[in-house]
């Protein structure tokens, strides 16, 4: 201890270090616990006088991380060691070969793994942030360790993300649910994914977070009897039997619930709804344990009906990242189907705690290893040498899939693959040359175009030609890494050329309108089709993505300001405080004003923001702003790979823009409501009309308009009134607009 | 024994009696089988010196019934008694007051069922077979046993079909197929169910039935190798395990096989590939049996790899017809799916046999009994006194369902219903106001409308409205029986009101065009719409399922002859026999010759025959001839229905004439490959296009084909010429024609 530090932050050292012990107390040995204490004091001292942005002694982080590794992962005193430490060569004066000395080669070279990965939180050039995970990843093939440490870190950091500014808040929450919650998923780590998840939206749409919790909290009471009412049966019917086993609720995380509400486009009480409940058990050993889930599976349904088709058997083939259970969802007593999970307690272990628990049963569980076979095809992935590293994230990303399907090559061999994958995924999947010279395949003996997407437990022939050479246009649906990173290869696709290509194309086009490629046009243009600069534009019409049939109208209407109205808006800054780069002040939010003289930003067209949405601005290398609204995925991919470049952005009241937005409605059909809707938005709201499209079959009727509309609230007015016309069903706004 | 028999007849009647006993050795009381011996003397003595038509005394058709009775179905002595005494009452001079005399009240009450349905093959009025279906189901309420014995009785009239005429044979077997099949397989008696429908093939569709008859034989040893390749891991462990198993291959019958090719329009080998073993075990006594057929799967997935998704629970809830078994769907070794069925004896009894063994093991399953509840449905529809008989028979045929779903109500309540059922026939099945009040229904929480059909494991809440009625339109879509009866006794709907109303409105509409409503016009517009006399026609307008809309256009084209070339046959009968009507010898087949002169015959719409395909006529009360194709639907019930108004028909060579015919094609697009197409079928096979469509993607085109042919053997031809193509991949022919 030293004197750098008061007494009082002394004792809440003491208390933190006491805290991890007692985590530690039946998972290590003596002889660990000795060599905990030396890094603990080692890392106390290097850290001295250092304090966190909340203003605690830094040591506390590496002391949380450490407590984390042990108590939520299950990793032992090497990793504690390494977690204590892995500040340390980073941010003092210690060395590597310090601290191999102290703690031996294998702590050292976890600590290098991850000093490796320099901290997000300093603000640095875009593409470091991506270069930074392709580093972590290298580390992956040495030493998984370094990878769980490293979610240990991200835990704590997002856990005391409150003393962070909001913009910096707003990137790391992005960063999380980018990359490091589908990294803890793939991994088996299912806990620390949601609470990563959670703690992700509780920064990115804070509201949304708050109304939730509040109404999970409001139905507590209810949902516990429910849950008691519909365990009682079982719970007796076990002991009856038996069984050593618990029985609890499965909750559904904060964030699965938003999650769903917004894909699905539900409400809360419908997401809600669903129960599920988990039976974990001791099994007996001189039975398999598949078969005792399966005689708990017969118990169960001999109480409730089963749902026709809903057996889902991740013992017999676990899923790739490990997970065994047996799943059956049935209709409980009051109506609802609640699914429920069977698993021993070595299942249960893996499931909650992932990888570690995984690979302290390896002997005991001998199927063939998936994560064993995902870290090879990450390996080969990083000895790609021509992907940049931004291609690089996002086909890592993709690799991180978490529905999956199961599909048989016509030998019967097993194939998993990401949902959605296609025919030319698969042959890629099974070999190189097989996806090269694909011209389609058969399912179940029909004939289907390379481009079809795969189910669970079809079994796919690949048709093969000589003549057959990768296709440019594959990249449009193709979904796996391996067969991306296959056709790019195979048109040695690199960054500069398809650049060379782009600026080409594009100076050829303008000419042809005898438009000069000025910044000022190419950042339009940039602008238009939601793009962030140049080079990106440039690459992707060098790659053939973007065609520019309509490069001239697409100007024209710029340069006419037609869509100004409803396109552009004028930021200031809340604050006029001068920053390093002498232009926006990245760290305070900016305010969205209502001004249409200045016209320097735009509207993102892949999520049409109107005002009163969750936004976040990206600020491009000129000083340009894009505005997207906070859970459009193209948001979450520039806020992760270039969180350096956002800003927050506030709305002022919005009164005299009108906002393009989209809504569906539909309803039970009856003489005039048509009439009675358009005369709600026209005469009642004040609300103009672009299109209209009503269709009615079997009395039903579904309609899709769209509005012009000045904010949020007042389409939450409109959308409140609709629905209380008769007969109305739903009323939902719709983010995707077609111009 | 009477003077009336020869020698060699007395033996071969004593043989088939000492069959009938050693079937019986067992089963039946040594009481019961006195009386059995009394019954058989009795009938033997009523039926001597009559004569089937194969020259057999006629008491060994009751013999072979009562063996079936005891030996297929399982019944005991009362039912064995009646079955040799079926046709005493109705053939010869005892009474029904003889027989209860003589073997007691049940036994006549029996006879007095089976009496009731007038023998089929007896020439008679078209609604009388109809009818005797209504009364034959009259019975069920009071003893299922009539049922029962009724198959027997049809089983063995159809394994001596050989001697009666042709057009006898095509209404018997088309009878068999419409209703006894599908009630032997209502009735859980599999064996009986494959055993009708294979019978009924080889009479409708002799080549086919030969054709696939020779290639099982072929393949027998290659697929017995891959059943013992495959069972023998699963055998073995079962044994290790200590189980009393049988395993078996499960065969597919004949008829399934075709009617596999015929629906799915599938090749013989793509049906034939799919293997299915059966898995029989006595199970033990001190665990559940369903518990011991989970084991069972258990212990085989973790041989074989099983198909995602598809392990169907039988056993909690059997199948309407109280078929009860486990079923899992493997990957073979051989890289073949494999359906392995899981049943215990008891369950296997149940599956073969059917509804009496479902009887004797009622005290053990204890689940709900579907088949009370369904013979409980068939009285309310025998109660109904608005349908007529024909409407009749279709409902009850509409029952007969036998791929069904399970849907849940709201509170959680389950509801078997026929696959394809609607929102209304759900609503109907809950309550009739439900069903009167219906506007649609959420499914999910989404809306849907009325027509909208359920999926298995949908949970369904409808919606009401008090203003709503019931619908004339939801006839077009609802299926059950039930929903249909409840919507026509709504609407007070009795067929003679319809047919008033049709009347008024066709010849309302033909004054328009100053036509009179002459019995040539009606029986032209009764031939357009596929309808075989002007009474359906008139009903169809009446309730409103026929528009009128073209009537004008429809009769001008018949007058102008346009259509003639393609739609008119004449018939010449075979030979020149006056029958009792004096018109046409419906014994012989007629022969369809090619002469455009005499043009009073249609070929039917629905199913669009060309020469050489498998037809049969339909004569209509003023000898009107409509031919279908034999597979047809519409043919299959009015074969079924007005069997008597049949007759066989041959194709002789078609050279002048042509008939519109329709292909689909699909293969590997490249250039030229349409023009290639057309080529074959224009200048090498000199055949006449109505229509072409091509549509491409992705590199596979698909081309839908109208052509004019002249018979079945040139479409084949064609056909086979066309498959040559190199990237093409399937051609078919497709008999839903669009005019």
């Amino acid at each position: 201890m030293t004197k750098l530090q008061t007494k009082a932050e002394e004792r809440l050292i003491q208390d933190y270090f006491d805290d991890l012990m007692k985590a530690c107390d039946r998972k290590v040995s003596d002889e660990g616990k000795v060599r905990i204490q030396k890094a603990f004091e080692f890392a106390n001292n290097a850290h001295a006088g250092v304090k966190r942005k909340s203003g605690e002694p830094y040591i506390i982080h590496p002391l949380a991380v450490a407590k984390i590794v042990v108590e939520e992962i299950g990793l032992s005193a090497t990793s504690i060691i390494a977690a204590l430490c892995h500040d340390v060569v980073e941010d003092t004066d210690y060395t590597l070969e310090d601290i191999s000395n102290l703690f031996g080669e294998k702590v050292a070279s976890i600590v290098d793994g991850l000093t490796k990965l320099t901290d997000e939180f300093t603000p640095q050039h875009d593409s470091k942030q991506a270069n930074n995970f392709r580093k972590m990843l290298m580390t992956l093939s040495d030493d998984v360790r370094v990878i769980l440490i490293k979610l240990a870190d991200r835990l704590h950091n997002m856990r005391t993300l409150d003393s962070m500014a909001p913009n910096k808040q707003l990137k790391i929450a992005a960063e999380t649910l980018y990359i490091f919650a589908p990294l803890a998923h793939r991994l088996g780590l299912y806990a620390i994914k949601s609470e990563l998840e959670d703690l992700s939206l509780k920064y990115k749409h804070p509201d949304a977070y708050n109304q939730i919790q509040f109404r999970l909290q409001n139905q507590r009471e209810k949902r516990d009897y429910l849950v008691t009412e519909f365990i009682r049966p079982i719970d007796e019917q076990l002991k009856h039997e038996g069984v050593d086993f618990t029985i609890t609720e499965r909750l559904k995380s904060t964030y699965s619930i938003w999650n769903k509400m917004q894909t699905k486009g539900v409400s809360f009480d419908e997401v809600y709804d669903l129960l599920a409940v988990r039976i974990v058990f001791n099994p007996k050993t001189n039975v398999s344990e598949k078969r005792q889930c399966f005689d708990i599976l017969s118990l169960v349904t001999d109480i409730y009906k089963p749902k026709p088709d809903r057996i889902r058997d991740w013992i017999t083939i676990p899923k790739a990242n490990g997970y065994e259970a047996l799943h059956v969802t049935v209709m409980g007593p009051q109506g609802k189907w609640v699914e429920i999970q069977i698993r021993t307690q070595r299942m249960d272990e893996i499931a909650e705690r992932g990888f570690a628990a995984h690979y302290k049963y390896k002997n005991i569980n001998d199927v063939e290893n998936e994560l064993d076979r995902w870290l090879q095809k990450i390996k080969d992935m990083l000895q790609n040498p021509e992907s940049d590293a931004l291609e690089f994230l996002d086909e890592f990303k993709m690799n991180l899939f978490s529905s999956e399907i199961i599909v048989f090559t016509p030998k019967g061999r097993m194939v998993n693959l990401p949902k959605n994958a296609t025919i030319i995924d698969f042959a890629y999947e099974i070999h190189t040359e097989l996806g090269n010279h694909c011209i389609g395949a058969k399912i179940n003996h029909k004939l289907v175009p390379v481009s079809h997407a795969l189910q669970s437990g079809d079994q796919v022939e690949i048709l093969s030609s000589k003549t057959q050479t990768p296709q440019l246009s594959w990249l449009n649906f193709i979904i796996t890494a391996k067969a991306k990173t296959k056709v790019k290869q195979s048109f040695k696709l690199d960054r500069k050329k398809h650049i060379e290509q782009g600026r080409k194309i594009i100076e050829d086009q303008l000419a042809k309108y005898k438009i000069l490629p000025s910044s000022d046009t190419l950042k339009k243009l940039s602008a238009y089709y939601s793009l962030t600069n140049k080079e990106q534009l440039y690459a992707q019409v060098g790659m053939g993505f973007l065609e520019l049939d309509n490069l001239d109208e697409v100007l024209q209407t710029r340069r006419e300001n037609k869509l100004a109205k409803f396109w552009k808006l004028s930021f200031y800054p809340k604050k006029e405080e001068p920053t390093s780069t002498g232009k926006i002040n990245k760290k305070a939010p900016f305010i969205l004003k209502e001004d249409p003289e200045e016209l320097n930003y735009t509207l993102a067209k892949c999520c049409n923001p109107i005002p009163g949405d969750d936004v976040v601005g990206y600020v491009s290398d000129d000083e340009h702003i894009i505005i997207h609204k906070r859970n459009c995925p193209e948001a979450l991919k520039i806020m992760s790979q270039q969180g350096d470049s956002i800003i927050t952005a506030e709305w002022t009241k919005f009164k005299k823009l009108s906002y393009l937005s989209r809504i569906k409605l539909s309803g039970f059909d009856r003489v005039g409501v048509v009439n009675e809707i358009t005369t709600i938005i026209s005469k009642q709201s004040d609300i103009n009309m672009r299109t209209v499209h009503f269709d009615t079959h079997d009395g039903i009727f579904e309609g899709d308009l769209y509005l012009y509309i000045h904010s949020v609230q007042d389409l939450n007015e409109l959308i409140s009134r609709l629905m209380k016309i008769k007969g109305m069903d739903t009323v939902e706004r719709i983010e995707k607009i077609q111009q």
